[in-house]
């Protein structure tokens, strides 16, 4: 009999609860706030249920989990770390509840795993030997901010950090200028969070005063804003003090 | 007094349900099942305490917010129609409860709003008139797909339907297959549920043997599959009808 076969036996009407051996991608809150408010019943049953957690950080992992269900027992629960340090060889094996009929969860630090984390070398091991892999409905910014941003969501980039040298910086402004003019394409991308006022103060510098600029800080959390403004309005809220740019994440979008 | 001050002032304890004036972003469910599973608790909080809806289908708005719960009263609703053959100078007037304190929501026919589809001019509106906008949580088939394809998530693009005209199709594929090896950028796409079979037949032909595809069908619904595989396995399982491709939503992405 496997795990899911015997759950579901002894469960009955409860059987939905029962997971099949799967890898679960489990999103994690990415603010301050309830976590009703960014993840579906769903999820948080699944969250409770899985015993195989692979996590960026043991003790953030820990937290979220009490902070979805303080009744959780922790201890009852096995966590294996996978973060930049991890060597490819260590991955494959942290799969084998799976060959047992077990499910496992990957939970990223902040918002959808396997998106920007190396949760994403653990679901192309997963995929390469066939088992399924399930995604959980959770807080995304890229997504949040897109459909805040009344930009083009038929077409669009992410594109992670800008680059730090200042001439594959410049060229890459000036590829996102042209992507956006020539293919309506949306240009989405994210900076450490002290350096948010900077780099707008750069696009105010570097770009067209009619392009627009959507800024969105601390997305589902308490002081969420998610404004967009052409260049040259960013350039008056820069001097008038009145730009949201605190040191909180951010996710930045142009357009025009 | 505002609506919401006066709401607050009535309810107390329970006054989280009063919504301050804001442009609300709620996305729907994409397949059947329960609503719960993709949905947090407050979407569908405030899919029940918002008056003013704008749709891009009434019949199909008022039958999901019925799915989110049999008791609303929604004859006490009001719901204007956003679709495509909306005139553009039709769409400022939506927003007009929002000057009277009160908030508008807007609902896409299945997932996030104002991705693909026409709230995205509405939202555009508000963010020219300054008012508030707040996306909510809920299934995206473009993220949840890229979280459980394995492909690089730090940097990728959706560009919608690929062009239909024989040679821009295939000048898209050659450039989206330049951008995969040169800029490590996944690509993400769509295509009319009737042609999946199809579609994968082509990239089969188009494409190096060794890039992988991955098809993801019935997101977040009972059938649900999201498999990668190199296209020389998508041409066995082609050619042996084991994948996955029936008549219904999918989304492509490539990757090698």
């Amino acid at each position: 009999m496997s795990a899911l076969d015997e759950c579901q036996a002894a469960r009955g009407e409860a059987a939905r609860t029962c997971l099949m051996p799967a890898l679960y991608l489990l999103p994690s809150t990415m603010a301050d706030g309830k976590v009703t408010d960014v993840l579906p019943a769903r999820a948080i049953e699944v969250a409770r249920t899985v015993r195989h957690f692979v996590v960026e950080n043991i003790r953030t992992a820990r937290r979220f989990l009490k902070r979805l269900d303080p009744s959780i027992d922790i201890s009852a629960l096995s966590f294996t770390v996978l973060d930049e340090h991890t060597a490819p060889d260590d991955i494959p094996p942290m799969l084998a509840p799976l060959a047992g009929g077990e499910a496992v969860a990957v939970v990223s630090e902040a918002g959808c795993p396997a998106i920007a984390d190396p949760g994403a070398d653990l679901v192309a091991a997963a995929q390469r030997r066939g088992y399924k892999v399930v995604p959980l409905v959770g807080p995304s910014s890229i997504i949040l901010s897109l459909m805040a941003s009344g930009f083009n969501g038929q077409s669009f980039a992410f594109s992670g950090y800008l680059p730090v040298e200042p001439a594959a910086r410049s060229a890459r402004l000036k590829e996102m200028t042209r992507r956006i003019r020539h293919e309506r394409q949306t240009q989405i991308f994210i900076e450490t969070p002290y350096r948010n006022r900077r780099l707008v103060e750069e696009l105010v510098a570097a770009l067209p005063p009619e392009m627009l600029l959507c800024v969105a800080v601390d997305i589902t959390g308490p002081s969420e804003s998610i404004i967009t403004m052409p260049l040259s309005g960013w350039k008056r809220a820069l001097a008038d003090g009145s730009a949201p740019l605190g040191k909180i994440p951010a996710i930045f979008l142009l357009f025009s």
